[in-house]
């Protein structure tokens, strides 16, 4: 089956298990579980740190047990925690990994300036305080030279060790006036895959360029093999953060048109 | 001091004080006291209940220190807990009470239909679950025919027993698609004062007609003095509601233009 979630981060220690802590993922197999009887293994398009927020993550899992598609939405809904919602099941071969046959994705991220704080969404923007502007068309200029196939090693975390950092970003827009608060912008960026931490320093990194500590100039040096972490901006913090969408590829489309599936 | 206020009203027992329980009157109070180094007493334009939200609260307060409405802002939010936000902060004369002088209060509902629940919005909009669709040509007659001046005492919880029930609504609208989401709606009304529960009891009703469990011809026998609380719809949870503003008057312009205010 292949399920697409909505969760309220703020009280997750992430979506990937890890011993001791509430994960979107301990919570999801559990709830299969109980649905299923058997032990369930969910496979997901992308982790999420800490406080992220989704609408629209996709994870497969594999179950033998004749439910229908609504019967596993229903029963997956009754099961889980109200921080966490399906929003839609469909079927897939065994074995599938949304993963592997994510062709993009779309995160997006918001931000409240000045100091009319909405308390509404203290676990939603990134409330920058008392600065009521920031200078957007250098943002914008940035963010064009962000998108393409680049190496991006300077905008991971330091901890996340990889050997391939090349990686394409489609579009980063900067969308102002977001919900006709003057308030508050939103930085939506979609991309191939994201290493860890990514959109949350090229946002650090687009604001810090509006609030000139960091130059547009300073940008190509942030690209390539060359460049590292130093280079970049603030990480910004993760409950601004919500993926969006994942797009599927190639394998969700065979199985929709019911042709077999390698 | 004249103070604008917004607020999530999602761990607080409702606006006003009560022993043992966390109100934002209580905090707001606390948070004076702290800046002002003396007792502080608010006065609010409105109350409203636990799970209610604000974006527009206004509240007034004494103070003789010698702190300018910028140092109100700043101190006010530096001492207040991260769910209480002041918005705004405007000089009036002492005793000045904004319940007093309301011209008018804005409220507005958010309601989801459907099985696609978003989960950001728990705390947010009264998620209705199954109910995919409603009747909003039969909605909007129906609150077209709750505009204008009305004896509301259906409209009142049981246990609010005051004297006269008689209100202005100005407007009542029902907003389809409201953030673009067409399972999201919001449901905005601006009135003379509202009663214990009227709000969410006029939408409670409405959706009640909006999935037919009352009918169109059902809402004249709900007004006027012979109507009572059998007669109305259900009481939609507080958690969809929103104080969004409160239009000040007379005193408040005349102070703006430095007129001297009895």
């Amino acid at each position: 089956m292949c399920v697409v979630v909505a969760y309220d981060g703020s009280d997750f220690a992430g979506y990937q298990v890890q011993p001791g802590a509430r994960t979107v993922q301990a919570v999801l197999e559990a709830a299969a579980q109980v649905l299923t009887g058997h032990p369930v293994r969910v496979r997901g398009a992308g982790r999420t740190d800490a406080g992220v927020h989704a609408l629209g993550q996709v994870v497969a899992f594999d179950s033998a047990r004749d439910i229908s598609t609504r019967g596993f939405l229903l029963g997956l809904n009754s099961n889980l925690p109200r921080d966490v919602r399906i929003q839609e099941v469909t079927r897939v071969a065994a074995g599938y990994d949304p993963r592997h046959d994510s062709l993009a994705k779309t995160y997006r991220y918001l931000v409240q300036l000045g100091e009319r704080q909405n308390p509404l969404l203290r676990q939603r923007a990134w409330q920058l305080g008392k600065h009521a502007t920031l200078d957007f068309v250098a943002m914008r200029a940035a963010a064009t030279r962000l998108v393409g196939t680049h190496d991006f090693r300077a905008f991971r975390s330091a901890d996340d060790a990889r050997e391939n950092n090349v990686r394409t970003m489609y579009s980063i827009d900067l969308m102002e006036q977001y919900t006709g608060d003057p308030t508050l912008f939103a930085i939506e960026v979609r991309g191939t895959a994201f290493m860890k931490n990514m959109v949350r320093i090229m946002v650090g990194t687009l604001v810090d360029i509006g609030r000139g500590r960091l130059a547009l100039d300073d940008v190509p040096g942030m690209l390539g093999a060359e460049a590292n972490r130093d280079l970049t901006g603030f990480t910004a913090p993760a409950h601004g953060l919500t993926m969006v969408n994942v797009e599927l590829g190639r394998k969700a489309r065979m199985l929709e048109l019911g042709m077999p599936v390698r």
